[in-house]
């Protein structure tokens, strides 16, 4: 197979990066297989020839590509017979949206729940690296993200409410079927999920079910 | 003229409801002319025959129709020959993630920094109604807003990164031309710049600049 994916990994294995998460399923909705690599924070060498320190990086036969994003417009500019994952331009306009909001409100207030519960699930040599960059980035030792947890899960509720009312009249985010959009809330979740060290959410909790036909709409199974 | 829009005023007259402005600009989007009609929340009597208590209601013809998304859909079913509101239906899917944010996380964000303002713009006789229905709905009163301004209006900025973010690499929510989505928060901002005491974003903030540009797409001038 000539399709490779360079895929975060901790410790036990669990990939968990939401960036590589969108990629999977954009790769699953074009319907193009691919394996993938494990991957350390600090396994820098190993994608060096992206001219970049940081996954996704897709291989496709010679073609190197990095940034989720710029992965997911380069498979719709390959791949333009198989299903699109952006509908028309003004489709992709909007989901430039969703992304934002996505990266900038939704990835922070997840960031602050579990950052602690993947630092702890990460391979040892990786620890030092992810405390420094993460207590930097978010300006919080982790521990004192810890010690912030449940006010923070209160913030993430509240952060969701969008999606629990868009959902509760609508099937996927882009409406009938998946696309992009919900490729990329479903991988901020999909972080959430594999790393929190306790449910986030309660079993039968409608975006949970979500993400159960996300999943399934590929063939895919969760978590 | 046959169209006719009842529009909630304040005692001087300034109409800064984010849900009829919406239906201002889908009115002008769709190329339709209407009159305002300027409404009191205590009016519940003038618009009775719309069978609920609030606006914006729309009188078109022999037509009475309540509740902006209604009106939406209302519009471009009436009018498919006019440009659509929500382009293809993917696209109107994704909208309503956009309406859902704005409803759910956006107006809660403006109406924590400017309730206290819009009270003491309202005709006298609104007031008592306002500020009952109000304090209910937030569970505050408004003295208890007014003081916990400085911090809501830090929220309120922590909440619109997205949308900086969305606009610094596109003209516009829907892409190259407004469409609901533009409409939908242009409604909210619009709400806020007509109804604060002081300036909520500097002059030549980019918020400012797309308003303007939305306004300008239908001929109309701002604030």
């Amino acid at each position: 197979m000539s399709r490779r994916l360079y895929d975060l990994a901790a410790a036990d294995g669990t990939r968990f990066s939401p960036y590589c998460w969108r990629v999977k399923l954009a790769l699953a909705h074009k319907n193009l297989d691919y394996e993938t690599i494990p991957w350390h924070f600090t396994d820098k060498e190993a994608i060096a020839a992206s001219g970049q320190g940081k996954v996704p990086v897709l291989l496709d036969g010679k073609t190197i590509v990095s940034d989720s994003q710029i992965i997911a417009d380069y498979l719709e500019r390959t791949y333009p017979n198989e299903e699109s994952l952006f509908g028309d331009p003004p489709a992709r306009a909007l989901i430039m949206f969703v992304k934002d909001w996505t990266e900038t409100i939704l990835h922070p207030a997840i960031a602050a729940v579990v950052l602690g519960d993947v630092y702890r699930r990460l391979a040892p040599e990786d620890q030092p690296y992810f405390r420094q960059t993460r207590e930097a980035m978010l300006k919080r030792s982790i521990e004192e993200l810890d010690a912030g947890r449940p006010q923070a899960l209160e913030t993430l509720h509240a952060t969701l409410k969008p999606l629990y009312r868009l959902l509760s009249t609508q099937p996927f985010i882009a409406g009938e079927a998946p696309n992009w959009a919900d490729h990329l809330v479903f991988g901020a979740l999909q972080w959430a999920r594999l790393t929190s060290a306790t449910p986030l959410l309660p079993e039968n909790d409608p975006l949970l079910a979500w993400m159960g036909n996300v999943l399934s709409t590929y063939g895919l199974e969760g978590p």
